[in-house]
C-alpha cells in the first residue's frame, strides 16, 4: 500500500456521507424486541408471597428476583440485592458509601488518599466514577487471561492506600479478556496491605456469548471466602444487555457482611426499588434456562455483526504492520490496536467519514492511552449493512492514518 | 374519667386481639388500584421524539416526563430532571454529592462540620439522611403556617456552618402545616452566612388534598430567583402517592446552575433512568388536569379514614387536658399531641393492643422528642373499619397512659 492509495480509498469512502454512531455498546432494536413481552399486560401485581409490588417496601428486592439473580450468579439469594436498572449506579454507590462511611473492616476512604488498580484497556465509566470521587488510578496491563497478577500482587501487598481494583472478569470491555481460574484464585487469596481492599467485580457479560464455547468461571465470592477474605469481592450484574438496556434490573452480590452493610446504607437512601418491574422480569425471564435461551437469540443477532467487522479488518488490515485486533468469544466489543500514536488520528479520520467511535483513550484512566493505540469497536447497535460499511470505513481510516 | 375506668376500657379493647400496622404513610390497595392501567400493555415504546425508551440514554428523563413535572411544579421543563421512583433517593444523593463535591458556590461539605435546620415535628427519613451523613441537626419549632422564621433568620444569618434546611412546605409530615407566602418569601430572601445554603424543599403533598380548599403556594424557585438567591431551593416531588408508591417517578427541580450540577454528578452514576416507566406514566397521567382528577379520587378514598380518626379522637379525647391533634387539609398524617411525657407510653400501650404506630420521637432528629408528646397517625393504609377501631384503640391507650 502506498500513501496515495490509502488516501484515495479513504477519500472515496468519505464521499459516501455516512452518519453512524458506534461509540457505545448499545443493544440493537431487534435485540430489545426479544424482550417486548415486558411491555405487555402484567397480570397480577402480587408477588409470590402475596406482597403488593406497587407499594413501598421490600428494600432488597422481591424474593423471587433475588432468587433468580442468585441462580444466575451462583450465590445464595440472601447474598443478593436486586435494585433498579443500572448496575453502574450500584457500583457508584458502593464507592460513594465507601468514601463517606468506609466498608466493613475499615474507616471512611475519604480520610486518606485512595488508589484503585485499573486493568487496561478497561471500561471508561468505571474510571469516571474513580475520577469523580478523587480515587487515584494506576494502570495494570490486561492480557487475554486477566490482569498482570505479579504486578497486582506486589502493589496490593505493599501499599495500604490501594483500596480496590476494577475487574470485568468475563469478556472484558473492550478486549474480551476472560480471567483464568488461576487469576481468580490469586485475586481472592493475595495478601492485601489494606484490610478493606475490595474487588469491584463487574460481571456484565456472564451470559453474553458470541462463539460456541461456554465458559464456567471460578466463583469469586466462594474463592474469597475459601481464602479467608470473605468480604473482598463485590459482584455486580444487570439485565441491561439481556432485556432492556434502560429499563432492566441490576443486582449486587457479596458476602453476608457486605450485604448487611449495603442494606444499612441504602435503607437511608430509598424505601425500596421498583418491584413492579422486578415482577415483570421474573415472569418473563423465569429461570436460568430461559435466560440462557434468550441470550442465544441475542447471540444469533450479534455474531454476524462481529463477523462482518472481523472480515473487513482481515481483508483491509491484515497487511499493516503493528495492527491487530481481538476476536472475542463474548461481550460487546472488539479492541482494535493500531501502531503506536495512530489511534487518535484514526478516530478523527473515521469521524470525518461520518463514523463516530468511542474517543481514543477512553478505555484508560483519565482518558490517556499512553501509547495512543487502542480503539474500542462497538458493533452491536448498527444494522448488518451499516456495520459492514462502518468497519470498512474504520479500516480505511486506519490505513490512511498509518500512511499519512 | 377515673384511672380505673380508663384502664378497664383499654384492657377490654386489648382483648380484641387486633393486628394493625399504622407506622407508615402507605397508600391503601384501593388507591393503588386507581393507577392499574400502568400494569397494562404499553403499546409503542417510542417516545414523542421517536427515542427508543428501552435503550440506554436520556439521563435527565424523557422530554415529555420533564414537561409533565414542569407543568405540575410550575417550572420550565429544562429546570426539571425526572428519575426513578424515589424522591428520597434524589434528596439523599443531593446531600451525598454536596458532602463529596460541594454544591455550586461552595466547597465539599465534608471538609467542615455541617448543620441543618429541621422544623419539628418533621419527616423521620429526612433526619435519617442527615444522621447517616454526619450532618448535625437543630430543631426549629413548626407552626401551622411554617417554621419559626425569626429563629431561622437569626441562625442562618449568623452561622456559616448551617448549610441547609428541610422543608415540607405543603401539608407537612406529620402536622399538615402549610407554609404561608410570607414564610416562603422570607426563606427565599433571608441573609445566609453560608453562600451555599440550600432549602431541601420536599414538595411531597402538592396535590394531596383531604378537604375542599385548594391552596396555591408561592413558587419557591421563583421567589429565590427574585430575591437574588437563584440556587437556594432544590425542589423534590414524586408520584409515589399519585400512582404507585414503589414504582412511580421522582423529580428534582431547581435553578439552571443546580440542574447542570446535578446532571454532571448523576451522569457518573447512571446512563439513564427507566424511561419505559416514564412513558407509561406520561401516557397514563397525561397532564395536570388528569393528575388533579386522579388526586380527587384519592381524596375520596382518604377523607373518610381521616374523618373516622378525628371522630374517635373527638369522642374519646376531647375531655383530656393537654391533648390535641391536627385536622389537616391535606397530606397523609395527623399529629396527635399528648400531655408531656405520655407519647412513648401511649405508643407502647397501643402496641400491646395490636396497633403498631410510628415510634414516638420519630418525627424529631435523632428520634428524640424533647417533650415526649408527638404521635404520628397514618390513616391511609388500613380499611375504614380497621382505622375506626385503631383510632379508638389509640385514644384508649392515650387515656390509659395519661391516667396511669
Amino acid at each position: 500500500m502506498t500513501q496515495s492509495q490509502a488516501m484515495i480509498e479513504y477519500e472515496a469512502f468519505k464521499q459516501l456521507g455516512l452518519k453512524l454512531d458506534m461509540s457505545r455498546g448499545k443493544p440493537a432494536p431487534e435485540q430489545l424486541d426479544l424482550s417486548n413481552p415486558l411491555l405487555g399486560e402484567l397480570g397480577s401485581h402480587l408477588a409470590a408471597d402475596g406482597a403488593d409490588t406497587r407499594n413501598y417496601g421490600i428494600p432488597s428486592g422481591l424474593p423471587e428476583a433475588r432468587a433468580l439473580f442468585g441462580s444466575l450468579l451462583d450465590v445464595p439469594p440472601a447474598q443478593v440485592v436486586v435494585d433498579g436498572s443500572a448496575s453502574l449506579a450500584l457500583m457508584h454507590d458502593t464507592l460513594a458509601f465507601a468514601m463517606l462511611y468506609g466498608v466493613p473492616g475499615g474507616k471512611p476512604w475519604s480520610l486518606q488518599p485512595v488508589t484503585f488498580l485499573c486493568p487496561v484497556p478497561g471500561y471508561d465509566r468505571h474510571f469516571s466514577i474513580c475520577e469523580s470521587l478523587g480515587i487515584r488510578m494506576v494502570n495494570v496491563p490486561l492480557s487475554a487471561s486477566g490482569p498482570d497478577m505479579d504486578m497486582v500482587e506486589e502493589l496490593v501487598a505493599s501499599d495500604p492506600g490501594i483500596k480496590g481494583m476494577w475487574c470485568v472478569p468475563k469478556f472484558s470491555n473492550p478486549t474480551g479478556a476472560v480471567y483464568s481460574d488461576e487469576v481468580v484464585r490469586r485475586l481472592a487469596s493475595m495478601k492485601a496491605a489494606a484490610p478493606d481492599f475490595r474487588l469491584m467485580w463487574d460481571d456484565a457479560y456472564r451470559f453474553h456469548y458470541l462463539g460456541e464455547r461456554r465458559i464456567a468461571m471460578a466463583n469469586v465470592i466462594d474463592a474469597c471466602a475459601q481464602a479467608g477474605n470473605p468480604d473482598r469481592a463485590v459482584v455486580f450484574a444487570s439485565t441491561s444487555k439481556v432485556t432492556f438496556a434502560g429499563a432492566g434490573l441490576a443486582a449486587l452480590a457479596s458476602s453476608p457482611a457486605n450485604i448487611a452493610w449495603w442494606q444499612g446504607r441504602s435503607a437511608v437512601r430509598s424505601i425500596g426499588p421498583d418491584k413492579v418491574n422486578q415482577l415483570r422480569h421474573v415472569r418473563f425471564l423465569k429461570d436460568r434456562a430461559h435466560v440462557e435461551a434468550l441470550m442465544e437469540r441475542h447471540r444469533l443477532l450479534l455474531k454476524p455483526k462481529f463477523d462482518a467487522v472481523l472480515a473487513q479488518f482481515d481483508a483491509l488490515l491484515g497487511d499493516i504492520p503493528g495492527v491487530r485486533w481481538t476476536r472475542p468469544e463474548g461481550g460487546y466489543f472488539i479492541d482494535l490496536v493500531t501502531p503506536d500514536g495512530c489511534a487518535k488520528r484514526t478516530v478523527a479520520l473515521a469521524k470525518e467519514a461520518g463514523i463516530t467511535l468511542t474517543p481514543a483513550g477512553a478505555a484508560f484512566p483519565y482518558g490517556r492511552d499512553p501509547d495512543d493505540r487502542n480503539i474500542r469497536i462497538a458493533p452491536s447497535f448498527p444494522s448488518l449493512p451499516e456495520i459492514t460499511q462502518a468497519a470498512r470505513g474504520i479500516a480505511l481510516a486506519l490505513r490512511a492514518a498509518v500512511s499519512g
